[in-house]
């Protein structure tokens, strides 16, 4: 699968990920609406409009981008409605031919990690019959609980062509109070980067990148820099750009030489762009237009920016 | 909910929780067959035949416990009807008057923290309506993202009286990996602990414990030492006990002088306890009464423990 997303951002020529975290506050009034209409102010009511909201952006970019990430707790939020219209979104983005990165940071001790992996990545024994759960492409997982909660994910890697991405260095502002603290000297992030490193090189695919991969905040981009020569084989998923103030400019160390390595993630950026000033005139009805626009605009920024360097 | 947690652990006078987490290979046969006559080799017959487990565990030992564990991995593994199941469980053990830990070691930046928090603890707003994902009454959670990925759990703790334990020191081998690693020369999860400590006190029951408890690894009986006196106000939620290795005398560090502070988790010991030799005589229909003879077990395993110390 980290083949096939190289493949897909070289041909797109869009290192970028839609982050499909749909927060109800950003569904356009008409959804909202008609799906309260048909499933009343319930659970299933907000479940259908998400749905129904993510659809509409889907459609208007599938073409452009190479991946997705849904958000797994703006829809768990929900309950089982919820959990339907995340799993429902999953097939409908792989439908349509994108790679979908469940971002799920999951991570347990050894045999409830076998667990989560099967849950998200793998395939399931039920008495004779092999079944699968949610089934994304990739996932993201939380290293806190070292290797033993890693490695059942990787073995589901391999079995199944699927990636991972390790949480190293977190976008966020208070990442640093633990990621930071320096260990002999250097901050606990480059530590969690080489064990990444090693891990991948267990899990290559069949490229110079390896299935396991790695997130590190647009909002950090001198350790991004760091990170990139630490785990130079490692993919890096890149939240941060857009919303949480990581710009273009910052994105070029994330890169390695040969303009791969990395894909950048925007979420409400993208799929809140007709809230913006600059994409106000598609208004609410046109806010997959607008995401579209937005998309676009994003694969410039990135552009010009990897062309400076 | 912590208030209350210490009230059921002093009438049942087990400072014990049980984990509900329901591998398949625990199912005693004439459960899963009976699921897969109705439902077949599917999802569905998977979680009815983890349900029925369930309600026969839960009925047997409900009145001599204070509080149950149930794993989400090992219900998400079956996708939607696993999700069903688990919150079937949720909603049944509370109504059995059990405290009800949702071990979903969740954990992300603050906006998408937020929903997890109303997912699993709080409600959530729908058009004019409110409504509740999950519902557990506490949920386990991850600090590798720092602060503003837990507060966004203190906020919804203090609105519902609910909790949290946080993994501090957890119990698999390669816990140690980073949690071990010295910073300014002492191990990070004292720093954890610290953390912990501090966010409890904003976020106090009415008695002298937080909603704010710790996830500490019964393997790690020396670190549980320390980490009870970096932690005075701090429920310690202790798995590790049993199928783990940890024993009952490696547990007295972990509580406080008053007898209370740790709620001492076991899941396959308990649940799958038939399949162990000193319980054999139950058989496999006799799987729910070897549960509730391996609780008593337990509870005097801990209470000699305690009166030796």
């Amino acid at each position: 699968m980290i083949d096939r997303l190289i493949e897909k951002i070289k041909s797109t020529n869009a290192p970028i990920v839609v982050g499909l975290d749909p927060m109800l506050k950003f569904v356009p009034e008409h959804i909202l609406q008609k799906a309260f209409r048909e499933y009343g102010e319930t659970p299933e009511g907000a479940a259908e409009a998400v749905w129904q909201y993510n659809k509409g952006i889907v459609d208007a970019i599938y073409d452009l981008i190479p991946a997705v990430k849904p958000q797994i707790a703006m829809y768990e939020q929900f309950g089982i409605p919820g959990m339907e219209v995340f799993q429902r979104t999953v097939a409908y983005c792989k439908e349509k031919g994108l790679v979908v990165i469940g971002d799920v940071k999951r991570g347990d001790i050894g045999s409830t990690s076998e667990a989560y992996a099967a849950a998200h990545l793998g395939k399931v024994r039920v008495g004779s019959k092999i079944c699968s759960g949610f089934d994304e492409d990739f996932a993201t997982v939380n290293p806190y609980l070292g290797s033993d909660g890693v490695r059942p994910f990787l073995k589901v890697c391999d079995e199944e062509k699927k990636g991972i991405f390790v949480l190293v260095k977190t976008s966020n502002p208070s990442s640093g109070e633990f990621q930071d603290r320096l260990v002999d000297g250097r901050p606990l992030y480059e530590l969690v980067g080489e064990k990444v490193a090693e891990w991948g090189k267990e899990c290559m695919g069949t490229g110079s990148y390896s299935r396991v991969g790695a997130v590190v905040g647009a909002t950090y981009p001198e350790q991004g820099r760091i990170l990139r020569r630490i785990m130079p084989e490692t993919f890096i998923l890149v939240p941060g750009y857009g919303a949480q103030g990581g710009k273009g400019a910052d994105l070029v160390h994330f890169f390695n030489e040969d303009g791969l390595g990395a894909i950048v993630n925007s979420s409400r950026g993208i799929i809140a762009a007709y809230r913006q000033e600059q994409y106000a005139r598609f208004g609410e009805q046109g806010y997959a237009d607008a995401a579209r626009a937005a998309v676009e605009a994003m694969r410039e920024d990135i552009a010009a920016a990897l062309d400076r360097r």
